[in-house]
C-alpha cells in the first residue's frame, strides 16, 4: 500500500513510533513507544483517510463525505507498518495514516494538552512598553522581516513601521505584502484629517478617548495600519493601551466587574444620514478556554444600554471602571508621528486615542486602511511554513 | 428648558403619557398613563443625555463620558413636563428626554418582552419552497422595491434577481444599489468556471455538495450574489437548503445532535499554496435567545475534528444527521439558472449545491460576489427609517 497523503501542505514528524494497533469496539487503538495509549474512532479514521479517492489531487479538498459510509462500518484489519498505520475497511477501502499525522490530531487529554500548551500567547504590556519598529524597506523585500513584523502583531497587537514613502496611499505598499484590504463605508482608504462635513468625530479635530475603530460591526476591522503624510499641527498625539492588559488587570483586581464586561452586551452605533450600523456585545469577549480574544470598545458610538433595571448599576460601575483604567498611566504609552511612520495595530485588542489638535496651527493628515486577522494570520502561517516553522 | 435631541436620527413615539417622576435611590422611576413602571438609573439617564453639551452636533457622537460623572451623581429634581422628563443633576447639569424615547428604551421587563418579541423571525423554508424574484431594472430605479428585495434577503435568506444584463461584471449594478462589496482572496468579483489549475473545488466540475463559502474565516461572507453569464452545458444545476430549517429540524427530531452541533467545534481550512485560512467553530451558531443565528458547514474544508476520544462517536453520529438532512428532498430545492439570473443568499444561512456538470459539453460561467450582513442590514434600516417604518 502506497501512501498517497494530499490532505495538507504541512508534514508532520514525531520521534515517538507506533508498536502496536488494537482493534476496538468502535475504532483502534495505538500503543506507542513512549506508552501513549491514543484511541481513533472508526469514523474519524475513515473520514480522515487522505487517499486520491477520498481527496481532489488538483485542489487536496475532500470529495468523499463521511454521510456515506455505512453506518456499521468497521475496522477489519489494522497494522502498524513502516512508520504508519494500515487499516483495511469492512466495505474493502483502504486507509493508511502517518505516525506523525496521528501523533498531532489524536484526541487523548495528554495529547490535547500538549497541543494547548504549544498555542501562542499573547504578550501583555503597559505604560511601559517599547514598540517595535520595522523599517518599510526590509518589509518590502525581505520575507523574515515581514515574518518577525507579522509574529510582533500577533503576539503584542501594536508595531510601528518606519520610513514608508510620504505619498498617497503608500500605506498599501507594506499592506500589499501581506493581502488584500477589508474595505468598509469609510473607503478602502480613508483620509484622516479635519474635514467640515465629518460623519465621524474621527474626521474633526476634537480628542477621541481611547476606542477601537468600528465597533459598530458584526467583526471589528482586524489590524488598522495608520500612516502619516503631514503632523505640522500642535496635539495631535497617538496614543494606545493594551485592552488585553486592562482585561487581565480587572480580571485579577475587580472580578465581579470582569464578569460584566466579559457578558453584559454594549450597544455600538453610528449616526449618519446614509448608513446605520449597529451591534452589540460585551466589551470583552472570552475563547473557549476564558483566554480574552478581543476588546469591543467606542464611548462616542455607544447606544442606550438594553439592561434589566436592576442590572443597571453594576454594568455601570464595570463600564467607569474600564472607562478609568484606558486613561490610567499605568497601561498608556504616548507618541507622536511623523511624516513616513505607520502605526499597525490591532484594532480587536489595542485601543488608540487622539489628543485633541489644532486645525489652526498647523496641517494634519493621516490615511488608514484595514487588514482582518485572518488575512494577519494566514500570510504569517505560509511565511511559517515555507521556513518549516509552523 | 429646550430639547435639543442630537442622538439618534430615528424619532420615537408613544401613546403614553408619564404621569408623574418619582425620585429613588439610584435614579428616577416614572408611572406612565397605562400603569407601567419602569425604572431609570442615574447614571443611564445622564449616560444618555442628548443634549448639545453632551453630543457633537455636527456627527451627532457622544462627547461626554460617563467616567466623567460624580460617583454620588444624585437626581436634585424630576418632572414630567411637556411630554418628557426633565431633570436637574446634583452637579448642575440639565437634561431633558422624550417619553417616546424613554418609552422605547426602558429596562423593565414588560418593555424588553415588547422589544423582544417586535424583533423580526426568520421564515424557514423547505423543499417546496417558491424562490421570490425581483427585476433587476426595478431595484435600479425604486427604493421600495431594493427595500422589499432587502427585506425578502432578510427573511428568507434566498432571493433570484432576473434580467440582470448579460455582462461581465454587471452583478455590480445591483450591488452596488446596496453598498461596497466583502472583498477575499478571491478577488472582489470572483469567476465561477472550470480552471485548469483549482485553487477550490468551485473551479472544478464536480459535484459541490450543500456548504456554505468560506467557513475558514472568523466572519463567513454573508450574503453571495452568484450571476450567470453562459450556461450551456450539461448538469451544473444550483441546489439550495435552508440552513434554518434543517437546524430547526434536528433540534425537534434529534435534541441531543442538535446539541452537539451547536457546540462541538468544526474545523474548517483552506488547502493552497499560497494561503492558510482556518477557523474553527461548531456548525450551528445560536444567539442569546438560543435562536439559530449561522450555519457553517463545507465538507470540501473540513479538516480533522479536534475533539476528547469519548465525545467522537456523538459528533459523528450528529454531522452524519446533519450531512443527510442537507440531501433530503423534504429540505432541498433545485433550479437551473439561465443567463441574466443572479441568486442572492445569505451564506451564513442558506447553504448551496451545484451538480457536476460536463465541461465538455458546453461553456458556463457564473460570476460572485459578497456583501456582509452589516452592510445589508445598514441599507435596509437607512431605507425603511426614510419610510418611517424602522
Amino acid at each position: 500500500m502506497t501512501a498517497e497523503f494530499i490532505a495538507d501542505w504541512r508534514t508532520f514528524s514525531t520521534p515517538h513510533a507506533i508498536e502496536r494497533a488494537e482493534r476496538e469496539t468502535d475504532g483502534v487503538a495505538l500503543i506507542w513507544s513512549d506508552g501513549r495509549r491514543t484511541r481513533h474512532h472508526r469514523f474519524w479514521l475513515r473520514d480522515n483517510c487522505p487517499c486520491a479517492k477520498c481527496y481532489l489531487a488538483l485542489t487536496r479538498e475532500q470529495v468523499f463525505e463521511i454521510v456515506d459510509a455505512p453506518q456499521d462500518l468497521d475496522v477489519a484489519d489494522a497494522q502498524a507498518k513502516d512508520g504508519g498505520l494500515d487499516v483495511v475497511w469492512s466495505d474493502g477501502h483502504r486507509s493508511r495514516y502517518e505516525a506523525g499525522w496521528l501523533r498531532a490530531h489524536a484526541g487523548d487529554e495528554a495529547s490535547r494538552r500538549e497541543r494547548g500548551r504549544a498555542r501562542e500567547k499573547s504578550v501583555v504590556w503597559g505604560g511601559d512598553h517599547h514598540v517595535q519598529a520595522f523599517a518599510c524597506a526590509e518589509l518590502m523585500a525581505d520575507d523574515a522581516a515581514l515574518l518577525a513584523w507579522l509574529s510582533q502583531l500577533r503576539s503584542t497587537g501594536l508595531t510601528l513601521v518606519t520610513v514608508v514613502p510620504v505619498e498617497h496611499e503608500a500605506l498599501l505598499q507594506p499592506i500589499g505584502r501581506i493581502s488584500h484590504l477589508r474595505e468598509t463605508n469609510f473607503g478602502r482608504v480613508f483620509d484622516v484629517k479635519s474635514k467640515p462635513q465629518a460623519d465621524s468625530a474621527a474626521y474633526t479635530s476634537v480628542n477621541l478617548p481611547p476606542h477601537t475603530d468600528l465597533p459598530t460591526r458584526e467583526l471589528q476591522p482586524g489590524v488598522q495600519f495608520l500612516h502619516c503624510l503631514v503632523n505640522d499641527a500642535t496635539g495631535g498625539e497617538s496614543v494606545f493601551v493594551d485592552g488585553f492588559a486592562i482585561g487581565e488587570a480587572i480580571r485579577r483586581e475587580a472580578p465581579e466587574a470582569f464578569g460584566v464586561l466579559a457578558t453584559a452586551p454594549m450597544a455600538f452605533w453610528n449616526r449618519d444620514s446614509r448608513t446605520d450600523y449597529r451591534w452589540s456585545a460585551p466589551i470583552l469577549a472570552l475563547d473557549a478556554e476564558g483566554e480574552i480574544e478581543e476588546v469591543r470598545f467606542a464611548n462616542f458610538l455607544r447606544g442606550p444600554i438594553d439592561a434589566p433595571e436592576d442590572e443597571m448599576g453594576e454594568i455601570y460601575a464595570a463600564l467607569r471602571l474600564f472607562q478609568a483604567m484606558t486613561r490610567d498611566a499605568r497601561f498608556t504609552i504616548e507618541r507622536r508621528m511623523k511624516p513616513g511612520d505607520m502605526w499597525a495595530f490591532d484594532n480587536r485588542r489595542v485601543l488608540h486615542a487622539r489628543r485633541e489638535f489644532d486645525p489652526e496651527s498647523g496641517a494634519r493628515h493621516l490615511q488608514g486602511a484595514y487588514v482582518d486577522r485572518d488575512e494577519i494570520n494566514s500570510r504569517w502561517r505560509v511565511l511559517a511554513r515555507e521556513r518549516g516553522a509552523s
